[in-house]
């Protein structure tokens, strides 16, 4: 598959995905971070073999791929950059949560020999301090390839997530935003909006973070995720989610004028059904 | 303390107070349920130790303390049944969701010996076959008298629950509903709403729920709890949750501006508030 492998962008995401290389497919790694002390940290900690905080640094390193693990918003640049320093055999990929019009900006950049993946997986954490061994191990892993992707370049993406222990499954770039604009970027913009209307309650009362039950703990989770990271997925995916947003406002309104009207026998169906719902997902 | 104690609605809350008051304060008890497989099986698990589907049987059990561990929307009609039903010295409690105008209604059918109660605890399973040992364990439990409330009622009270492990705090009944309204009644609505919010985005794409990723379910986890249940504390305490919800989405409609108008900045500082803000919870 690959032996030498480029990451750029050494945190939890991109941390994570070069323990995996290293430990599953056994490639030799480097990173490349603009922060030195995640360098430092990488290789202490036995994520990379070896890094730079210039990404001209791959050059040297002989890369049959690369994979990008910055915040969305840098793709650009990103793609830019390595379309100068990268042997046109050098296969690149991604592990961003947002695909759609990126894939086709990086494919501009790189050629059909770009693929881009999002595995399904990751936590609240970030810093490659909190990188996870296995994080990938039966998790989905979504590929975007175009009509334009390099068949072998794909072949090889997909062995590497599968070596991971990944359920790979392909799907279209804009079919991906549209999807994870539902399922995932909209709870977290949620998470991030109960946060802020808690504190704003607790403005003219008491301390409302001072009880906070098992279920807001769980349920407000995700709000303790990396701020960079999220607002470049909501201001690369802000179409999708903003439908999204509007699906949820309906449905919390329902919900909300059920409620004010007492309309008793609706409000148990409602209920009934989004808890079905959510059991038959366990 | 009590000896002898009875409990009303023989479910997951019910069951497990029922539990914790035979383990860790030594005392009898009786169940009562309408639904005759929940007394069975409550017997059959030693969650109970007898019980009926008439609560008129409490009157022969001679129970020191009955606990009403039904959905609120009971509490007036099991309120007046108690009336009829226990001695003068018999004291009474509850476990509900819900206290403010509750707790009143409470005291008017049953006078100075009733003193309301609301553990910290739960999860969003139902049914006794799910009853938890040691669920209050390192919890708070709300205790909320009000200036009628009989001093050595409250006092048992509270060496009960502080005997299962709890944190006991007093609060204002009032104060109680506005404070749970926001922090544990607003995120279950929300969670309710978001499955009816992927259940209609689903109906004019592919199957959205065919892709939860770690944070959806977690997020979610809530919005299995029981219909019921969750219906009655809706609409029991719907004037503090509708305050909530307009102060939700008043944020929420706030981070939607910023993203549709790529406000850069602002968006950055909104979301980096919120994950410092659940990260300081931990």
């Amino acid at each position: 598959m690959f032996e030498r492998v480029g990451v750029i962008g050494v945190g939890f995401m991109g941390g994570s995905f070069a323990l995996a290389c290293k430990e599953s497919a056994f490639c030799k790694v480097f990173g490349v971070d603009i922060n030195p002390e995640a360098i430092r940290k990488g290789k202490e900690l036995g994520v990379i073999d070896e890094g730079s905080t210039r990404i001209e640094d791959l050059k040297e390193f002989d890369t049959q791929l690369v994979v990008i693990a910055t915040p969305v918003r840098t793709f650009y640049s990103i793609g830019k950059a390595l379309r100068e320093i990268l042997d046109e055999s050098c296969v690149v990929s991604d592990i961003g949560s947002v695909k759609g019009h990126l894939v086709y900006a990086l494919e501009d950049f790189l050629g059909p020999r770009f693929v881009g993946a999002h595995p399904i997986a990751g936590t609240e954490k970030a810093g490659v301090e909190n990188v996870l061994k296995g994080l990938y191990r039966g998790k989905k892993c979504i590929i975007t390839p175009t009509e334009r992707t390099d068949r072998e370049a794909k072949k090889k993406v997909v062995q590497l997530w599968e070596s991971f222990g990944s359920l790979v499954e392909e799907m279209d770039p804009y079919l991906h935003d549209h999807v994870f604009g539902a399922v995932s970027h909209l709870p977290h913009a949620v998470a991030f909006a109960l946060m802020e209307t808690i504190e704003a309650l607790s403005q003219n009362s008491v301390d409302l973070f001072k009880y906070p039950g098992a279920g807001f703990k769980d349920f407000t989770r995700i709000a303790a995720s990396d701020p960079v990271m999220w607002r470049d997925i909501f201001l690369e995916n802000s179409n999708n989610l903003d439908i999204a947003i509007e699906a949820f406002i309906n449905a919390f309104s329902r919900l909300r004028r059920l409620i004010k009207e007492k309309r008793e026998d609706e409000l148990t169906q409602y209920l009934r059904s989004a808890s079905y719902k959510r059991k038959s997902l366990d």
